[in-house]
């Protein structure tokens, strides 16, 4: 697809990132639930151990796009698998084949990598983003729930059991 | 609780961890998607790239149960989290207390990793589980739906575009 490009992000993309990853989050009307600082995604994404991958996204060269993955694991295959945690493209910048060429993207590195699948979650209520990844070859499953914990809940599951009284 | 332990697998779990992950698909009534075998469980999982952690846990001395993890990222923390694949307790050893310890035990590993979230699936049908989750403190996410492509699909969409014509 003419004037698309995709590319690895490297540190100098981490405030461009930050950027991407609020209007995401607008996006979702989950704003309020953005903590990330450039500080904590060049630290985490580029640092020592990088805890996922990033690609960014240009049109006509100019960066409108990323997609953050990193591996999972199926038992049931005994193979890895890809998960895409955020894929976001600018509004206005949509309709030029910039999003399927990311997920196409993220696809062949699952295929390159020998993983069996190929994951990521979506708003049940967002119907467009729905019926392009099934026109894409994605299955939605119906019957799963994400179960999670976090900030104090996560603290208090976590935590070391007191001694048992002598 | 009495008698419970919980330590990383090693390789010569792999044959257990193979039974128990085949007990676990029975259970969730998908026996017919395993397709791991003793030998990608090694190489994959101890191999010299592990692509997730296992843990067996121990009743009186008898290995009944495991749980398989990875870490994950979550753009908005800017964090990296941990993501329970699978867990499982042979059925006739519940009520004892060693679920809920393995759920604890990787709670305690993210927190001491600093990742910001701990998640898992669960089938929606599985109330007791998902009570079990709650009280836990775990929040079951009810708007998100895990969007999978594997096998032909992905080696679709993953396929290398054709050459365009000179």
């Amino acid at each position: 697809m003419a004037g698309i490009e995709i590319t690895p992000a490297t540190p100098t993309d981490v405030p461009l990132l930050l950027t991407l990853i609020r209007a995401l989050a607008e996006y979702e009307r989950l704003a309020d639930q953005v903590s990330a600082t450039e500080d904590r995604l060049r630290e985490s994404l580029f640092g020592p151990h990088p805890a996922a991958e990033v690609v960014i996204g240009r049109l006509d060269g100019q960066p409108v796009a990323f997609a953050l993955f990193f591996q999972t694991y199926s038992t049931f295959l005994g193979r890895p698998g890809v998960y895409l945690e955020d894929i976001f493209v600018k509004p206005e910048c949509r309709g030029r084949g910039l999003g399927e060429a990311l997920l196409r993207h993220l696809a062949r590195v699952a295929v390159e990598r020998d993983c069996g699948r190929f994951e990521w979650a979506v708003l049940d209520w967002n119907a467009p983003a729905i019926g392009f990844y099934r026109k894409l070859g994605a299955e939605v499953l119906a019957d799963w729930r994400i179960c999670r914990v976090a900030g104090e809940a996560l603290a208090r599951l976590g935590a070391v059991p007191p001694m048992p009284a002598a």
